[in-house]
């Protein structure tokens, strides 16, 4: 029976809650042997045929409707084809481990077979998951493959848009402008001194590679993903109602299991707190102080703000001392007497400042998590699921700060608080704030994204999750081949659930969604710029979701089952992404990208409607003389002419205007129309989401009707039985008759409608 | 039995499906007497104790769990007190009616107490109302008392803006600037030839007017509004929660009721095809159809967005009609030579326009309503639920425009698309369009508003409802007295069933609801411009609720009592109007206020920070020379002297600069800087309501834990009967006592839970 069905294996384990005194004569304990490991005990619990029975009652499992032997035979034949299969199979799967009884070779073969994921990956034999390890995984792997799906169509159109980037970047009239030999545009220095004008052509490289990303594609695209976000939401509350109905638990409650009683941590806070109520009133007996109150818990509560507002500013400081290495080393660099030390400058900042970024972001990562679960702790939830929930609202905020701060300060601001020449702005009165390259921030943007989202998911995921158990294992083996024979002996001797017991402790489902959520940020939020995260998104996934079962099936102990409805706190979270997710890209097009001011210039400035001049367009006008003292290049003759007009990008006014530098009407033009597509962009999305939303029926067709079915048979049987009763009223005097079919009705409804069932007192009020 | 518990009274109108062959001889049915009224049957039916027992089962009712002769009792108990109260509140209430019997006048008494609306008119007796009207209309006079509950924070906080605006309209720099004798500003003429130059300082009355809804207050109030509705909606699920608990309805699904079985008009279209197919292949037996295609629908379908974009064609005609009128009025107006009448036209035509626009309104109301039902029809949908959700739907997209379309003209459009003096747009060649008065569009707006909402809310609501009953009671007072004897005794003579079926059928609720949606749109949409809305809607919600109550219980025909868990299609139409709510109201306080260019005007060009000078800022510069020909005044010397420059509201250059007459820098900048508030607000406010959502819980507490100990008693029940059945296997053998136990888990399996127990086949895949 101890392996046979595995829902009933961790039934003891689940509800110790429920032991309720003057039950546990129905129990026989055995202690077993302790030799092998002695700081381990392990107790075996037999519990009779009738306590299963009630505890399967009180948790609402299924039960087969035939007898015994039946279910015993289905279950064999489930057996033979589970061998069949194996050995059809075998060869494809070498690496079986001795010890596994045959049900989780079986899972971990068909779940985790890492040969074949392109394949197989959409057969993930979710019911066989979540008989092994109870609802809640089997849901977490159903929506991560869910998401993996969704990914395909997204990575397509994103492959797509990528593609006619490529396509047009040879007919992109500004991008052709810049590079055009005969464009003899004088830039303004780039830094202060050290640097001279330079060519706008040079900047052709960039501007031609910036077309990639910043066309009138990733509009479209955009707003694609805005609506796939929606779609993958709606097909994600499909599926769940799928499995909801196949898992049976339409009529299941969440708060019915885990939630209610509270935990340990709690109740011994609450113990604390009486007894030294008790202290102080030395005359009154003990009486137990009910809950928590706010006054209680308001240190905690002070010390989480603190902190979160403390952590929040740490990754402000780290970004922000990332960008003044960015400033100072490029500062040194140019000042460097080796020209090919200068020429690389660009290259080598951005690329040690996002290894940096990375690096701190991998780092701090860790520190959150276990910041936040100290936190959590402190503040002693009730219950376990409010502990769950606050922990991942916690560590989702912090992570998702950790993350997207680098990239949310390259979007928006990098670029746009330099100043003007002649005053630009200064940090610590010497170092300039940094500008975008030539083609807008969209590029350094996408740099970033990818470097770190490939660069977390590479490392995060699959090389801790890959290298770590792999070193484990080494280490091990090495310690073995020390430690000689008989430690190999001794684990060999070991008892299933002692070698069972030496695997990893599960410690709950909250990274691996957490890493998901954290993805599924990086291919919505962003997306604008970058056209190719769902693509490596899939990739990851693809591996991630067969690491996972393989963590699950072989490298973890397993975890006691859990039943859910749906992933809870995690998809109001992936709703609010989803939601910021709109904001993000409207700002990213209209702000970053140089969607709107070529828009602008073809429909309001054009002479002829083209984009032809559109460069000089976007290019203000600066005297050379206007350079503040000790500012201006030391090599104005750089370019081999003496230079008396530079230019630089930003709208302002021309020195020989009245107003000198000051704004000009272009630019409040080009920002109305900037501000007028973000909120154009985010009603029309999200009016399309809603509407998505709407058209999409939550319940799929066919399990409405099988529900409907299912409920007109209901009638049937209470019809049949119906009749059966009548007939026996007949048969007896008529008054006893309606006493018996009100009492009938009765037992019926107090069993019957356990929500409805103890409501008498409701009539009070007729 | 009949006037005693008016559920099962209404019990067998309302399942008329449910008799299928083989049960009908439980029925006894006869035929009543019917010389009174000869074209009209009344059919007595007495069914049997266990036939009204089985259709309660399937209809979920809650049963009294005691023997029946204890109901009759209670139900006696709640006689007397009822009885007692009816002497104790007698006097209040002396109109009773002859024939109502004893329970129909207790509610009618404390459900449409019309004399003391202010006390006690949140006291509802919904309890009593859901008794005896059923579950819907109780959901509808429960949502109806909430509403105008929650109306009573929002009006106060309206009248306390609406004092602010009075209490600061003498410290208003820009009103006090236009007022000040020493302004001397000239402005354009508002017509071409026959208007002339004019002071600014004459539009004083209407700016400082402008203020009091023009005011920093009203952002706060609109902020506050938008709050407010997310709040509503919470306090509405929870309240929809605790009927639900309280009126059992916990475990029940809609769907289970009225949905689910086509209506006749979709079974004889489904024949009709049948049939057709059947004479085209005549060789064939006649085969169902099952249902109809689209391609059956199509035609209907077509028709119903063909009409539905006719008649919003014909609102936006309308609208546009009262512009040429009231274009056309003014300009005729001013032409006539009568000195009174020239100083009144601004009154004159803004108050005829207004009747005109109102009266169009309450006619279009009644065509649309009429237009929607009729294209429903033509659509044949399947079931009930969804024929009334598809009329809602359309009613509410005609009665919206037809509401809002004016509303919404004045203001984000008139004034915006006059042109320059100068180039003037002109309709139709020789109609000038209109501009607002100084001060900005909003008092226009507000004018329009209220005249609309109190309009409608009195002629459509209490007028229709008071005086259109009353109107046919005269009538049928002056026709009994032509009419002679015979007819009363014969009224006299009727059965209270008779006397039943002449009043008026009930119409179902969706006039009441879309009655109050429109209000709840006049509330929440353009509250940025008229605080005192909720006011006015509070004071017609308190008249509205009785009278309601009143045309419930006595003239209208007791409706088939309907059980719903929620207020269906409404809550989304509400949540909708919500949202889009927040939006209008940003653009309203961005665009139409002068909110934004103050503030523009204080913190951008304000020499001193202050707001003086504000309105000279905002007005351009016009040579008078400049007049295209045949339009300038034929009266240049109206103010006494002659005039070369005149001031017109508008952003643009002066004549001059470089670009005279073009769009300024202030334009742009102000421009954006509405946007920008556009998303900032609609945004904040959003994250605002989204908060508001997830803090407010959905479940009350008191509800939860109700909910709570009641899982735990049903759990001790439980434990009880098992240790009963445990007790009884302990006398019997091991093996038929495992057999015993798992079948009664069985038995109870299945009727206990019904939407588990036909699950049995789930295992397949095991």
């Amino acid at each position: 029976m101890e392996g046979g069905n595995p829902r009933r294996h961790g039934l003891n384990m689940q509800t110790p809650h429920r032991k309720a005194p003057g039950q546990e004569p129905n129990l026989l304990v055995s202690q077993q042997r302790k030799q092998l490991c002695p700081w381990v005990g392990f107790v075996k619990i037999h519990a009779p045929w009738n306590v299963l029975c009630r505890e399967a009652e009180f948790m609402k499992l299924k039960m087969p409707t035939r007898k015994m032997y039946e279910v015993k035979k289905s279950s064999g034949v489930v057996g033979k084809i589970n061998t069949l299969v194996n050995k059809v199979l075998e060869p494809l799967h070498p690496h079986v481990e001795e010890h596994q009884p045959k049900n989780i070779k079986h899972l971990s073969h068909t779940f985790s077979r890492e040969k074949q994921h392109l394949v197989f990956y959409k057969y993930q034999p979710i019911g066989l998951v979540r008989k092994y390890f109870g609802e809640k995984i089997g849901l977490y792997f159903a929506w991560l493959g869910l998401y993996t799906q969704m990914l395909i169509p997204a990575s397509l159109v994103g492959v797509f848009v990528f593609l006619y980037g490529c396509a047009t970047v040879d007919d992109n009239i500004p991008s052709m402008e810049i590079c055009h030999p005969k464009n003899n545009i004088t830039m303004c220095p780039l830094c202060d001194r050290v640097c001279s004008y330079w060519k706008l052509s040079t900047a052709c490289a960039t501007a031609r590679a910036s077309h990639l990303f910043d066309n009138p594609a990733t509009v479209f695209f955009s707003i694609f993903m805005a609506l796939w976000a929606a779609m993958f939401m709606e097909n994600w509350k499909r599926r769940q109602m799928r499995l909801n109905y196949e898992w049976d638990l339409t009529g299941f409650e969440d708060e019915e299991v885990s939630g209610d009683h509270p935990r340990a941590e709690y109740e011994f806070r609450v113990m604390q707190k009486s007894l030294c109520k008790d202290q102080k009133s030395q005359q009154k007996v003990i009486m137990p102080v009910e809950k928590l109150t706010y006054r209680d818990r308001l240190p905690a509560y002070m010390t989480n703000i603190v902190m979160m507002l403390l952590m929040i500013g740490v990754t402000f400081a780290i970004v922000f001392g990332v960008i003044l290495y960015r400033i100072s080393t490029k500062a040194a660099l140019h000042m460097s007497s080796n020209p090919i030390t200068r020429n690389h400058v660009q290259l080598t900042v951005k690329t040690t400042a996002a290894i940096i970024n990375l690096v701190v972001i991998l780092i701090l990562d860790e520190v959150y998590g276990a910041v936040a679960r100290w936190l959590t702790v402190l503040e002693v939830p009730k219950t376990d699921k409010s502990f769950e929930e606050r922990l991942i609202f916690k560590t989702f905020i912090l992570k998702f700060f950790n993350a997207f701060t680098p990239i949310i300060y390259i979007a928006f601001f990098r670029g746009r608080l330099v100043g003007r020449p002649g005053s630009y702005l200064y940090v610590f009165e010497s170092y300039r704030m940094e500008e975008c390259a030539h083609g807008g921030c969209l590029m350094e943007l996408c740099i970033q994204l990818s470097i770190t989202m490939l660069g977390k998911q590479l490392i995060q995921n699959n090389l801790f999750e890959i290298g770590i158990p792999k070193l484990k294992k080494l280490i091990r083996y090495i310690r073995s081949k020390q430690g000689a024979f008989q430690e190999e002996e001794r684990q060999k001797k070991l008892q299933r659930y002692e070698t069972d017991h030496f695997l990893e402790p599960f410690a709950g489902l909250t990274p691996e969604y957490m890493e998901m959520i954290i993805q599924f940020g990086f291919v919505t939020l962003f997306v604008a710029s970058f056209p190719l995260a769902p693509l490596f998104a899939l990739l990851n996934n693809i591996i991630e979701i067969r690491l996972d079962a393989k963590k699950f099936v072989t490298e973890l102990r397993r975890p006691v089952a859990a039943r859910a409805k749906d992933i809870g706190i995690w998809y109001n979270i992936l709703r609010g992404v989803a939601k910021v997710a709109v904001i993000i890209n409207a700002f990213v097009i209209s702000f970053t990208s140089d969607f709107i001011p070529r828009m602008v210039y073809q429909y309001m400035y054009s002479p002829d409607g083209s984009m032809h001049g559109f460069v000089n367009h976007t290019l203000s006008y600066f005297n050379v003389s206007h350079f503040q003292d000790g500012k201006e290049t030391m090599d104005p003759l750089h370019l081999g002419y003496s230079i008396e007009i530079c230019r630089y990008k930003d709208y302002r006014e021309p020195p020989w205007s009245a107003t000198p530098y000051e704004i000009s009407k272009e630019f409040w033009a080009v920002l109305a129309v900037r501000l007028a597509f973000v909120i154009v962009f985010q009603n029309v999305v999200m009016l399309m989401s809603d509407i998505v939303d709407w058209i999409i029926p939550d319940i799929p067709k066919d399990i409405s009707l099988q529900i409907h079915k299912e409920k007109i048979l209901l009638v049937d049987l209470f019809m049949k039985e119906e009749q059966g009763k009548v007939y026996i009223l007949e048969s007896r005097p008529s008054a006893g008759g309606t006493e018996k079919c009100s009492r009938s009705n009765n037992s019926n409804s107090t069993v019957a409608h356990p929500h409805s069932g103890l409501h008498t007192n409701n009539n009070k009020n007729l």
